[in-house]
């Protein structure tokens, strides 16, 4: 049985949360991004800044980094990046860099979000626009988000 | 006999230049840029897009990566990233996802520059802002372009 869009959408954010859950386990702040093809992951990338001491181990560059690798090409065309989070002015420029063409998010980030919340980089006369999506496995991301943050509280607190 | 301030930018950027230079050599638009800590080079890039197939291939992407893998840390505080054209937002984003307190570009990038030309990411309530300085070695770096595009145009007529 084919599936919807929409069940689709589901299935890859689904994959981008287990990316952000692994990334929980590792300690580090839970970010997850799955880079879609033709109905194929062809990357995936998790959160990696304090494990692997690189300011550029983002989740959504990770993901775009092995899909360029695995495509043989710097340009996305027709790919949906999932991502867990709104990109950041980094990630955000990237995505625009491989020309890819729509994002869907989880949730918005307030304190560093590029693509609405702090900048819109869609709104620059850059020589590509994303279509970007918000609010798709919103709950169970911010569970996951909360425990996380409860957790390093926790911790700190013990220190 | 110890260099003054305005020396050593003028060595780096030469250095950055050379990385440019490389770039157009293996048929790449030529920029190029090192980070510096305490007068030693940490890092080094210069863009690879096409002979890289990777959106991310950007000068200042594969400088601050080298910079990090040498330190072994995500934060490169104290560290000068000399690079011959203004950053795009990814590659802005990334000098200010990795901290680093001072760039010095040679040209501004009318058509993607994210430090005051399309986009001044300094504007903006991020968690870090960086100092930009414009116009080192801004003669010859201008003509390694203009001949870089000219023989690019030569190039696209014999086609």
């Amino acid at each position: 049985m084919d599936m919807t869009p929409e069940q689709l959408d589901t299935l890859f954010m689904t994959e981008a949360l287990k990316e952000a859950e692994l990334a929980a386990q590792e300690g580090e702040v839970p970010v997850g991004a799955v880079v879609v093809r033709d109905g194929q992951i062809i990357g995936r990338g998790r959160n990696a800044r304090e494990y692997g001491k690189n300011a550029l181990a983002h989740a959504e560059i990770v993901a775009i980094d092995s899909a360029c690798k695995q495509i043989g090409s710097w340009r996305l065309l027709g790919c949906t990046l999932y991502v867990t989070m709104e990109p950041c002015p980094m990630c955000a420029g990237a995505i625009i860099s491989a020309r890819i063409p729509r994002v869907v998010c989880s949730v918005r980030d307030a304190k560093a979000g590029a693509f609405g919340s702090v900048i819109n980089l869609n709104s620059y006369p850059l020589n590509h626009k994303t279509q970007v999506e918000y609010g798709l496995l919103n709950e169970p991301y911010t569970r996951l988000l909360g425990d996380f943050f409860a957790e390093l509280r926790k911790k700190l607190r013990k220190k």
